[in-house]
């Protein structure tokens, strides 16, 4: 199984349209130690042929221009994207769907809110439907482990968070909650297995042990800290009030994963607010010592 | 007033994703003679400290950090962008606005039509909507004249085109046909216009008499030839059938406009199929003999 991280920031991407706070100010002007990034995406192949995608960035044009994996390789029409496995129906985990418009057809994997929070109250989507079996959707049910293709099985583990803002309270309440936001374990034919959770919005017991049991992590990593947004914006909710564990301080990431030793541990989907993205700053140093990685567009896994 | 071409491309951008069409294949390959080009994006400013943005491109995060006069300059969440013009509710012009969802306000230029098609049936632009006075839409009438800001006038043309596939039949019967598709006169305060058609269903006589009474036309260059589309994909509509007469042929925009001689003629929407993107094509040639350019992304106009 081949793990490719097209992209490692939170939504709005490094450096984001609108900020212009230290992080994004100093990479601009050429003076911060740490690379640009695009927002979170990750592909994944058994067998370096046929691709697969987790979630869907609204970089994703992008993406996949920048890794020659992903060109079209058979005919003058075609893509190596197989399809998309979708964690929740957060626009920076959407938007890409709608750019992979152009006539192809995608097998994609979400559950039942996910699907109808989209395509029910989107008329867009439906440049994903212009032929017949252009689109093909599979209900992903909350551990019930499915395979996209033989040598990739994935178990969704139903994570305690909520709906996107943008769906109306219509819908919201006549949808299950528990399939509003999902990680991943992903697993590979020899039977290894490395975890997706680009948004963490609580830590619960069983998903240490699962975590535990794996060999690579790529966990959220939007915030170093609970008020970020607010010190940032001047107002604004909390990371845990918008779904997203801290890394730091009481109950944050680096403190409850701290017994978990085995797997490599890497932050993603790393907000441009946060420190950690400068790679000469305290909380950078911080996370390393703890052992964790910061995520950067292009990285590469094999397991 | 300025004007910045931010890109170029008609929708997917060239090279597209899932295309190995010549010209992609040789982009790719370094093998072309021409640039890359991102879906077509215009921003105007008539002072160089506001912008307004004409249409929103799903390629819009990356055209803006490409542009540093559009980087926030006053305050630590700030963007010299005011505000959008939307000439369609195509994906391609429309996309790049849940990428400015980053608590931003925004005024917001459309018809009533292309309004109720993206906010009546898509709950994503509820992310334009996060507080009181984020987004605030002001209705465009086709042939009523009106003002940006000191500088920038505009007036909109109503263009004989259709609307998007991806909106229902249902809403279709209750929207007014002469509010799908415009061209954009824009005029600056000492008078000097400009015509921006990125899509051109068909050219009547009154456009083109507007059209010899402007500086520079940004002109629809989508297709070579009618039949491109059905050529490299092997099936499809014309070019006309989907709403681009073809740059070519009888009745194409090179023979139409060949009377229109004051003006600067720039082609721009090119497609990655179209052979003008590769600067030793005869096609390439002929419309350069014809007096017209094909737009690249980064190009700036004053007048």
């Amino acid at each position: 199984l081949r793990a490719k991280i097209l992209g490692s920031a939170a939504g709005g991407g490094f450096p984001q349209w609108n900020c212009a706070c230290s992080n994004c100010s100093r990479l601009r002007q050429g003076g911060l130690r740490g690379a640009a990034r695009s927002q979170a995406q990750l592909a994944l192949s058994a067998d370096n042929e046929s691709w697969w995608l987790v979630n869907a960035s609204p970089d994703l044009r992008a993406q996949i221009e920048a890794t020659s994996a992903l060109h079209p390789r058979k005919g003058v029409r075609q893509s190596p994207i197989e399809g998309v496995v979708l964690t929740s129906a957060d626009a920076d985990h959407v938007l890409g769907l709608l750019l992979l418009r152009e006539f192809h057809p995608l097998r994609l994997f979400a559950t039942a809110a996910v699907r109808r929070m989209l395509l029910e109250d989107n008329s867009l989507f439906r440049v994903l439907d212009r032929f017949a079996g252009q689109s093909a959707w599979t209900e992903v049910v909350p551990s019930r482990t499915f395979s996209l293709e033989e040598g990739i099985s994935v178990m969704p583990l139903s994570l305690p968070g909520a709906f996107p803002d943008y769906v109306p309270a219509l819908r919201r309440t006549a949808l299950t909650r528990e399939e509003a936001v999902l990680a991943l374990v992903l697993q590979s034919s020899c039977g290894k297995r490395m975890l997706y959770a680009p948004g963490l919005p609580r830590v619960e017991p069983e998903f240490l042990a699962l975590a535990q049991d794996c060999e690579l992590l790529l966990v959220d990593g939007t915030f170093w800290s609970d008020d970020e947004l607010r010190r940032v914006r001047g107002s604004g909710p909390t990371a845990r009030e918008i779904g997203h564990v801290p890394i730091s301080g009481p109950g944050g990431t680096v403190e409850v994963f701290a017994g978990v030793r085995r797997p490599r541990k890497i932050y993603i989907h790393v907000n441009n607010t946060n420190p950690v993205l400068d790679k000469e700053s305290a909380e950078y140093r911080q996370v390393r010592d703890a052992g964790w990685e910061v995520a950067q567009d292009g990285w590469e896994f094999e397991f």
